[in-house]
């Protein structure tokens, strides 16, 4: 199945805002196996609209539109679309009572142009918006199906993944479900992952495996299609422990989460506590911890200790280590580490001492990191890397290091 | 001139990454008012990159193309152009150096494909890649012009700043310039800037208003297009100053830069220097004053003191203001600031605390946010908050408000 998107708005052709519903959509595609082969962005403008809509019909058997389902005049793509098709419009009873009830609640007098949002094809099938008002619909015409989503994305997500992806999946050739697990990996670069897994990668077809990289973590996907559920997982298992047996060092997590709630969770569920000394990430790794919901009752607090000074009043490294070894040191991250756990009282105390850049610091060079974890009953761990990448990535990845090398500590109590 | 951008590349159909690069270069065609009509994502596949060529060389007076321009077999933008412009295709003797020496300074040998990147039409412009090796370039044809610019956007943006847009801008009618100030607000949300600048909004052509929201803040440009930058100065400078006088109270600088930046260049001006504790921001307020290259020299250092024991030991605010007043009251935020400030020696202290939710804190509602600025020679002062949203987004919120309370108080030594 040959699938296209077309995004409707004019404030994606000036630019205010990045056609981030191709992208989403064009993941969950991929996931199905459909392939996407044209993403279009066109104005509010019925002329150019039904230019690309009669393009689109030429060359696509799937056509999902998004955008221009709300009540203004600008909103145009079912009008457009209706008329290619020659398909009707009528009310949604459903959508047009969830409209009512919205300007109700609000106490707002509703104005009449809201009615249009509740209009759908007088065919097909229609996707109830759980969280907004216009709602999604299908229609088929010649062979080829249009698919009309809303443009907002807290509309358009939860409307694909509930009701929008199903009956696409519903669409294909043979009734099949798609299933992914997701790991999540640290410590190991993309390509050095790809390395290590590039037969099963190339040799795969289902489950298919897909490594992503952003915010300097990678996640691996394998989605296996199957008849059920059950089946898709018998195809994964073996894939996944495969996986496991060569890179489980470096996974931290399946399913979608994050090192920070990962930690989080693990301190959480054993009762236990965190505090951090942190010199070039600046605050990095206690913002992180902190961002996690209910982060209170684990986190006891953090010390930025940016200079000399603050190591030695605020966490007591003594001033002949400072001296002696420098501020990035073996010594200092094992004294910020342990020393900022008996200050705060916590279970495990965690550090960072490096240099950030642009310029080297103490005659050392830039991307020079040392993390240090000391957690009560055990030895207390530094490691020492080397991190590449302008300042900005250099914190980044150390605050992630950190928060990686106390959660194996914590975890498995294991050498990192 | 009716202008569109095809960005080439499978990576975009599958979702793998955002079409930022043409929201990028809409902002940049609309700032100088051309009119973008068309955006088109198509993979790394001759046949169907030429069909789009066909159809833009006939709707389009400019077409600019990103992607596909590097070493490998999937990058074949170039030759599809090249194809259909009738242009041969020459080595550029600068670009070839620059490739040779980035291998040569790497002591990486250099495969043969990368020559192919050196290649460029054998007529028309040529735009130097100052961040990558791929150079840009732009040619004629059928009275169209054809511009193809690299796909990363570390390499594109540069690019289009220092080359791209002024040859762009040379095509247009009549010689023009477009000038801009950018303004940067903080304090006042976009809506809210909207309706008291609506009157100027509506009514002015040249030169045009457009506000920008991202990450809590809110941006204003003033572009007007002259014979002259001198000429555009005189267009802007009364409807800036207009703009001043309703509006200068948020307005907390001109130009590409940050609150942290201009906060960290204000105290290195005037040899002053930071130091912050954190409740509810949990290092956020550290993180972004750390994130500016050469804080070093102005950041005493923090102290994330999320529990009252913390509080208590690290910044000695007395169990008796935290039974009274609670941790979250104007007297903790004083303590807190004037504390941490003398303790870590410095001329400025920052205290945020507050209840960032889910839920709510001390029979405090999720919202409520204090922030103390004490300062050197100055009274001390705290201002009190009700931010809205998520968690997330309070903590955002009030961090770059210390921010902003900090500047303005070390700026003016004003009411803040």
């Amino acid at each position: 199945m040959k699938a296209e998107i077309i995004a409707v708005g004019t404030e994606l052709l000036l630019g205010q805002i990045a056609n981030t519903n191709a992208q989403f959509l064009s993941q969950k595609l991929a996931e199905i196996g459909v392939g996407v082969y044209f993403h279009t962005v066109v104005g509010d403008n019925t002329e150019r609209l039904m230019q690309v809509i009669k393009q689109a019909s030429v060359r696509s058997d799937l056509i999902i539109f998004t955008g221009g389902l709300g009540p203004t005049q600008d909103d145009l793509t079912k009008e457009t679309v209706a008329a290619h098709i020659d398909a009707g419009l009528v009310t949604d009873p459903v959508a047009m009572e969830r409209i009512e009830s919205f300007f109700h609640q609000r106490g707002i007098v509703m104005t009449e142009n809201n009615r249009k949002q509740a209009l759908v094809f007088d065919r097909g099938q229609v996707f109830p918006n759980d969280t907004g008002m216009a709602p999604g619909m299908a229609a088929e015409h010649n062979g080829r199906t249009f698919v009309l989503l809303p443009g907002p994305p807290s509309e358009l997500y939860p409307m694909a993944d509930r009701y929008v992806m199903p009956y696409l999946i519903g669409l294909l050739p043979e009734q099949q479900v798609f299933h992914s697990h997701v790991l999540r990996f640290y410590g190991i670069g993309e390509s050095a992952l790809e390395e290590q897994l590039l037969d099963l990668i190339e040799s795969q077809e289902n489950p298919t495996i897909a490594p992503y990289a952003k915010e300097f973590e990678v996640t691996l996907r394998i989605t296996a299609r199957a008849k059920t559920v059950a089946e898709a997982e018998k195809l994964i298992e073996p894939v996944e422990r495969e996986i496991y047996r060569r890179l489980g060092e470096f996974i931290y997590a399946k399913g979608e989460t994050s090192l920070h709630e990962v930690l989080v969770e693990e301190l959480k569920q054993n009762g236990k506590t965190i505090a951090c000394a942190e010199s070039c990430t600046g605050g990095k790794v206690a913002s992180l911890v902190t961002s996690v919901p209910g982060s209170s009752t684990v986190m006891r607090g953090g010390i930025v200790c940016y200079t000399n000074d603050a190591k030695r009043e605020l966490v007591d490294v003594p001033q002949a280590v400072l001296d002696t070894d420098g501020a990035v040191s073996e010594q200092t991250a094992r004294l910020l580490a342990e020393n900022v756990r008996q200050k705060l009282r916590a279970t495990c105390g965690i550090s960072v001492t490096g240099v950030a850049g642009p310029d080297p610091s103490e005659g050392k060079p830039v991307g020079l990191v040392y993390i240090g974890v000391a957690i009560d009953g055990l030895p207390t761990v530094v490691k020492e890397l080397r991190l590449a990448g302008r300042r900005h990535a250099i914190v980044g990845r150390a605050a992630k290091f950190a928060l990686f090398y106390a959660l194996q500590r914590l975890k498995k109590g294991e050498r990192i």
